[in-house]
């Protein structure tokens, strides 16, 4: 499936934190770069994640803020 | 200003794409990593970025969705 | 690519109109049964929408909204 | 109250399920049509949301992506 | 309709700016509280938004973040 | 830091619910107006959030709706 969100970012599963409803998992996607996803918890099952497994973080573009120092 | 969004990841600006009322800013947070993000003209402006301004891609975890191959 | 979104409708695609920087795409997901999507302008044409293709509209569970009468 | 989101898919309440903070429904929006929304629980309990009560799933356009096979 | 969304603030329309597909809604909710809206054209016209117009900016909890200074 | 989300209202800390992941948050902005915010319980511990602290509600403009009666 090809998807119109225009990032997805490639990485690591470096954590995975399981709620009632949610997940909460974190992917290195570079050295040092992290990305924190809540998901719910029965994606997080049916995508099998735990840590060192590859996966992407997939953002829409419309969901990402821009900050300056 | 300290925000909740867990996500906020350091990068250049890469291109910038004004429309009518949004615009389309990338930015590298990493080696060949690159974010993009629609945020109003007016934010783009106010912020001042342009090609090679330092800058945050800044994102809600509850926004990032995680993707296998 | 398997995504954590929960929802992915397939339809077949109505409509497509492009602004400068963002494309708003109907798609009919059922029989009177249509869903619009906002995505940018860079993705509709990356994906080639164009009337009568078919393709999935896809929602992160935690951007769903319920109502009553 | 009339809103500017874009979509409200009229179904039926299939699943509702609780967490601490969140819950997880299901509304069944057509035939074998499924939409999952992560809602807070206090919502949940205000609308009355329970299994086979008429709701809408309502989205925002902008919270709409776009997938091709 | 009553909706999921936990956060509806009543205000006046203060400005309204189109775009080729998106349109930006300015609402005054308090004395110098403004609430600034990226909604479709089409959303604005169907709704008939001018200023001076009562409306509401809805907003779903889990697209609130929180920040401090 | 400076953020590109076009709506920071500045109000009081009412309520702060921890659930297993997320927490739900409730802001004073003006008199009589409430905002409630769902963001990670990590980011609500690590940002101090307990009642009566002055912090902001921060949203992206293209996630807020409109609405009429």
């Amino acid at each position: 499936m090809e998807i119109s969100a225009r990032n997805a970012l490639k990485g690591t599963v470096k954590a995975v934190e399981m709620g009632a409803v949610n997940a909460e998992v974190t992917l290195e996607v570079a050295a040092s770069v992290e990305i924190t996803a809540i998901i719910t918890k029965a994606s997080a099952e049916k995508l099998g994640l735990s840590v060192g497994k590859e996966a992407y973080a997939v953002v829409k573009a419309s969901d990402v803020m821009v900050a300056i120092d």
